[in-house]
């Protein structure tokens, strides 16, 4: 049976507006932060691997990064150590560290790339030491947080060797010193500094918040200015574990991705909702 | 305002499909006949040359080869000259061919450019006999036609270099002699020809009915198979004007194209769903 | 037998002559500008298009760009429509802009296209509305001429494109508005802006006399300034028909194009006579 | 000062036989299997570092697989886990394949890539799910031994990608399954097989032993044939750990590889030594 | 002045002509001989020089071999060292080799050289030894020739570098042994050889004579077939010198070289002329 | 039998010292000057050869430059000719100009050709006639030297071509006027300026000596500043056949080669030596 007219014009038009997203898109690189705790619960997951590989294979190009927090803190649970925080930010000492590295590079970034493979893409999984993407030095600070880094450098070409031919990189945040010493690095802050050196055109902060809450309003905000979201740090609107992914989106933005994103992870499809609409399903923040 | 979660999510699942199926069809070519009778009612026509620009956009490479019959025949009347047909082909002396040039390659084939250029395509209008595309030779039966020629020889490298270059071929269905002189083609077959020549994935014949009706059904037949398709002609249920848009068809699929359709080009984007989804709104041919 | 000691050596002098000359002129593009009134006299055509088949041959570039005037005038006559022109424009109305379109991209670039592909070279016709070549706005001016245009911006690269794979492109003188209406364009200028774009080596118009006379000299002036032509304007020296061609060869001297030609296409291998002398058979404009 | 001509001479010849091994090795692939037991003892593991390094350099490819057993018995210590082996093989439940992908993939792999990018070479680490190098399916056989895998097809095109743009791949020795399954796979039988699909020109595997010994002579054999090597295995010569070792040899030989090594790791500049000389430090098998 | 019509006209058959021969000659290479003989009278030198500069700027590759068996005899009488020959074949022992190789590689290549640069031209002057072009041996026989040697293989790669960089090689006729020694080479044998190795689409000797005379004719023949070329040496009326030119003709056909001349080169342009014409002035041998 | 554990190591060491050279010259081009009395003596001959071929092999591109004094006065003096001197500059009429262009361009040049050849390597000897590369005037000044040249221009695109195509140019030190007058270049000069107009990496004078000797010590000099140089010559520490070396080496690092070395050619591997270690066996001149 051929389709009913009324249905196959319904279809024709979703499919010619899809096309326009695809067009409009094209051969530009997006940055996607896919946080710890959408992995934890898990319910967006199927669908944000299968986004993946559909916008790859569209002409688009996505570069992953991850972190993966609550699988450090149960493995060093089952390991017999503590986790210690000081604002938000590990303390890691080389036995964390070694964690940390095996949890990250080892655990949370083969899983991903299997899930892409058997979703039909073709992934590779790195971490920051890989081609030296992420150069860092130690964080330094009133406390002592051990290996916590800042980074120093982005080394991009890696990346753009793997994302121009055909392959989804998959990039565990952790970072290498001038002495090959491994960083612990913040992923949200990371996957912000690969998008700014990589003049990503969007930057999506794949979490497990709906976006960003003004007030007492239900639904978040759609779309916020840099200089807002800067005043909704400073007033204690945006607090805790948001503001590095809202500090993450800014220095993209100022690096001149042209607009960051903090969207659920946990929807399905939320990555081509994002993307293909004008309305989106989080916050965009724009500069 | 964000999308509210229920449409977000519908939303999110028809993205998905559609990017499936524009990859699945990347870099194919599709070779799209315009019927005269399409141009003449226009009403699917915004749509169609919005669809060739997406196609074009989305890495799909369509290719447009068209006739014009009722055109020709209307400016035949104004200068004062009679149509003549036997069995469905014009007769062509030289004076009515040189309308036939000036109606084809002049006028609906720069129509045709225009419209794509305005739509934001890059496209080019040539005929059959620019490239020595469709080279052709007098047709030869009991009664003397004139100039209506067959086609010899198809020369696809003019398609390719302007197809590969990121321009939309629009094809007049004219042939050239060896000598240099002009033909009148069947655009039916000569665009079947060139999907033949070219090895495309597709070949679309976009006319005003809505496909192949068998016995007394309401809605044309979804998927035939070719020895059906000759079946039909020889018991008559296909017939006149249809017959060589079949013949061009199965033309086309002897020769390794995978699948041709016979499609309503007045109904929207009807090359899209044809196209991008399984039912479709026409008859599928199949070898 | 082989040939005489004297007459070997003098074709053996021709020979090297017109080596010497093929050297020079390798790799570089020359726009023609192929009169209506030379197409519709006819005498020089037959070597005009074999000298164009032998210089492409030669790896020199030639672009044909070409009017119509008198065959749209005498398609129009048969239609029963007058021709009306102010200060030698054609006023043009929708119905006689699709006469015009039918006749020049229709019927003479087709025309040209089927010789050259006869006299074994590769053409291509299209006009400029095909890759957006001549982007083009109604003339403004005391009187409305309909759409007659003129042109705003040259694209070149589809010219380039066909160049570069062998082609001759053959490109009749319409051109294309913002929003898709075809214009009427004065091919003289056209042909000139085209040069001009295109940074082409030389600019010849073939037209149907022997070049610019000055004064009651019975031969035409071999060399002329800019400025001189410009006087011979301003005198009334330079007159009616000729004014378009010598404004067209000022525009391309003044975009860079070294010299600008006006020759007669009524005599056999003029092209390659002018091209290939010093003293050639027309009148060159220099800067 | 300069030098001392009886020291330049000396000097001049040692370089002079370098130079002839670059020569004859150059643009050519080494794969490079290095063993957790050398990674214990850690002796030569700087020089390999740097060796792996300046052979890059030099225009020589190596490409590196490990393992990494006895890391992954420590960390399953350190979980109260008990390592089961069945004749050789470790009983690969689900917790203990989770282990041996944080061991091999996040601690093993990032050690070997931080070594490197220490001694200036680019490196990049991935796990043979990556790019989907090692496909494998559960190894069937009387004992059910869990996600242990035999290697099914390997797929270079990574390694290639990865070694054709300066870096040197270290690759760990774990597969993927059509579904996404994790597989623990043999290292010395994953770096054979991989040395066999690219081609390779040797395959070295680096033990902490310094090659096969045969009867009671106190230093390795140097060279020995396939047969011969496969006798030693039937009567009990060859035994234990160093039967895989073998029998990956004999895969990589039996697939067009030229030469396989078996070499101590522990000794300084072994690889260099076994490549650049004749008569090598270890056992060469040969076909 | 411009030219007068009768003239204009008649140029342009001329330059017409000249092109067509161009368009069929484009990126052949032809392969000349320029024997000592003329190099010595000089007459037509100075022509063919010119015309390699002119057929390599028209697209077509000339490759230059020369001898110099005049200038050696001089040099060798100079340095009071007597000349011998057996059957034409300068007897060649140590010191006579390297006044061969002085002579030709030094004295009468470089000054091919020289003339090219002068008019225009780039050349490059190498010997058969240089890339090993000429791979020769111990020309064997009943008397012991010395150093005269025969051609073993042939290695086009130098040549084909210079040839298509856009230089001129000009070849002295020397070979090299497997041991490095020189072979003064027959150079008719060489350029032959040369011709049949590189596919050359003609092969011209340049002498002293007009050409291959039969019987008591007072021009010689036009054209010859090679069977017919063999019974005229049989028969004797083709002797001494002209043996070997004739043999290296026959040797460049039997290789697939489609024609093979004996021209004059102390007639100027005789080049073009035997190149550019059916008659042309000398004897071409056919298959 | 392995090597001994001991041995072995040193070995090892060896290696990875001269990979560690390898890597830091690759890809560089050195001009190294091949000086006559060198080629006299012949001692190091062999190994320069073989130095050269290894070079290339390990992807550094040597480029040898020669002259062949001595080789020139041996030819006059056989033919009957005085060899005159002017301030060590050969007085050059025509007839010595021809001599000199058959001994260097002739004999000298092919005879490094071949021993490359026979060593393994693929060289190409041309003059700097060839390819225009060294352009050169009539040196003027108090005596007339007759064709005594000094360099006017340096064209490279030759050299660049077979030092990229695998080629090792032996270039003889003769230059070309305007109108193709050959000229005696001085040797060293023309290697200077060769290696300048490279931006070569390393310019190379073996000579005779074992490099610039300051006062009384036994021993050269090991490093020298380019105004120390100066000052030795002023000082007439340096004086006579030294002098154009050292002025050689001065223009070279005046136009920004890094450094210059003068070595004794006589000693085996000098050059390798003088490459790949500090401390060398010569004099290096640096800015």
């Amino acid at each position: 049976m051929v389709l009913e007219v009324h249905a196959a014009v319904d279809l024709g038009r979703s499919l010619a507006q899809a096309l326009r997203y695809v067009n409009a898109w094209k051969r530009r690189s997006v940055v996607v932060k896919y946080g710890g705790s959408v992995m934890a619960s898990g319910e967006g997951e199927g669908t944000l691997i299968e986004d993946l590989v559909l916008l790859k294979g569209a002409g688009i190009d996505p570069v992953l990064v991850h972190g993966g927090g609550s699988e450090i803190t149960r493995m060093l649970d089952r390991l017999g150590k503590e986790s210690r925080f000081v604002n938000g930010l590990r303390v890691t000492d080389e036995e964390t560290m070694e964690v940390v590295e095996m949890v990250l590079a080892g655990s949370a970034n083969k899983a991903i790339v299997s899930q892409i493979a058997t979703a039909g893409g073709q992934a590779v999984g790195i971490s920051g030491q890989d081609g030296k993407i992420f150069q860092a030095r130690k964080l330094e600070g009133p406390v002592d947080l051990g290996q916590v880094g800042e980074i120093e450098a982005v080394d991009t070409s890696l990346i753009q060797l793997l994302s121009g031919s055909g392959f989804i990189p998959v990039v565990a945040s952790i970072g290498i010193g001038g002495d090959g010493t491994s960083y612990n690095l913040n992923a949200d802050h990371a996957a912000g500094a690969l998008a700014a050196a990589m003049g990503a055109s969007k930057f999506i902060l794949l979490t497990d918040v709906s976006g960003i809450y003004r007030d007492e309003e239900r639904s978040p905000v759609s779309v916020l200015k840099a200089d807002e979201a800067k005043r909704l740090i400073r007033e204690g609107v945006v607090s805790r574990g948001m503001i590095p992914k809202v500090e993450a989106c800014l220095a993209a933005l100022a690096a001149g991705v042209p607009t960051a994103h903090i969207v659920s992870g946990t929807q399905p499809h939320a990555l081509l909702v994002e993307l293909f609409t004008e309305e989106g399903v989080g916050t965009m923040i724009v500069p």
